[in-house]
């Protein structure tokens, strides 16, 4: 019988050449289709929610996959998870991507169509000395940045707006630029600071523009109602710099209903 | 006029096939090497401190190097690590070491000969999830391990021992498997067991050896004396197993008199 099967899924990016398949490179979701064809016994295609880009990172990754086959749908998160931690552990890809939970649904539910929001996190190492163990986790910036300013400029960012000012050249063409952004958090914890953004949909590296004029605001270059003009202009070149990939991570997809984000 | 340089170097030992220079594979030696000679202008050979495995990483490896070149010895540094930080942030080896000093030592000085001292520093991670993020930096061990025990029983290591049980086939043979531990410190912080291990010197996989008995210690496999019974027996297989790589991490050579380790 056939059975469609929603996956939630942790990665380091910094070990894949980003989400989406392409041939001759290893992927995320090229790595995942070859274990679950294997393990299915078939042709696997999964849909992701997000194409992350090469070097970031997924804690909660979603992906659907449908098939006919024998395998019970509460095994695949361990026997996935035992075909992507074979091999040498200090040799490259192995334990690079695991499987958090598998779990059926109904035939026709999409990982991405079916979604209604989506959170992302950003990390920046403000520390002097630069964390060489780190250094693919975080976007390291030895600079003393301006928090607060940073937290003041994001309420600016809050709501629905037109945020073709922060799409960057390159992705899928786009119906609309229009978004709504329910929520922007600016932690700082001694040298890092943590930027956590949920939104309905995001633009082609939407949340590293974001994070890139955060950060001219915090170095003082931007002052925070900055922002506001930057966003009704919609030009791209206002905008800041897209910080770097290896700081993102894809935290949490959500199927609930859109108001249930505004509370989150 | 020739000069001897003493280099402090960390690296992140996921990303090479360990220290020593070997032909086909990318090993810390080999790298700093191939660097040092294209800034020196002339074939540089250093030599390291500790020959650490794949795997091992290095907080403040030591190697020294001589020749006559031109190139300032307080330039060396960023100099290095320009070069070994260039290229995509993502895709591999990049940023994997760096340089932290580089200081003139007196001619004939030697990295390993001069050295009266190392301390190495394992690290466990016993939290029931494993961290996909650190998977390459923690030895991950999803048990309760008593810690009190751990400490318990590596009291009996400190001090000269004949330590020929915690020593692995296949290292370069010794004189002696005589050594001095002056200090064992474990300690337990939330999920992550930290075991500081300071030396005179140390047999062929000898820290990560100590590592896998105390780890059997604190499974209770082992009770804290049998350790002592253990070290007098000059029998490997009555140690525990060997502890693996990505927990290793080579922390600090001393150089200054062998009395000063023990007040450290």
């Amino acid at each position: 019988m056939k059975k469609t099967v929603l996956l939630t899924i942790q990665y380091d990016g910094s070990k894949f050449h980003g989400w989406q398949r392409q041939p001759g490179e290893c992927t995320a979701q090229g790595k995942l289709e070859e274990v679950l064809s294997e393990i299915c016994c078939q042709d696997i295609k999964v849909d992701g929610t997000s194409r992350t880009d090469a070097g970031v990172h997924a804690l909660g990754q979603r992906a659907t996959f449908a098939g006919d086959f024998s395998i019970p749908v509460e095994n695949i998160k361990k026997a996935v998870n035992d075909m992507l931690s074979k091999g040498a552990t200090y040799k490259g890809k192995s334990g690079a991507m695991r499987i958090i939970k598998a779990e059926e649904v109904p035939e026709g539910f999409h990982a991405r169509f079916n979604s209604v929001g989506k959170r992302y996190r950003y990390l920046i190492d403000c520390a002097k000395e630069i964390d060489l163990f780190n250094r693919n986790y975080v976007y390291a910036l030895p600079e003393d940045l301006d928090a607060e300013a940073m937290k003041e400029a994001a309420k600016n960012i809050i709501g629905t707006h037109d945020f073709a000012c922060f799409q960057a050249a390159g992705g899928n063409p786009q119906e609309t630029t229009v978004r709504t952004i329910y929520s922007i958090d600016v932690d700082k914890d001694g040298d890092l600071i943590s930027i956590e953004v949920t939104g309905d949909g995001f633009l082609y590296n939407m949340v590293r523009i974001i994070v890139g004029t955060l950060v001219e605001v915090g170095q003082g270059k931007k002052v925070p109602k900055d922002v506001e003009g930057i966003i009704k202009s919609c030009d791209r070149t206002l905008a800041g710099f897209t910080a770097p990939a290896e700081g993102l991570y894809l935290e949490k997809v959500f199927y609930e209903k859109q108001e249930e984000l505004w509370k989150e």
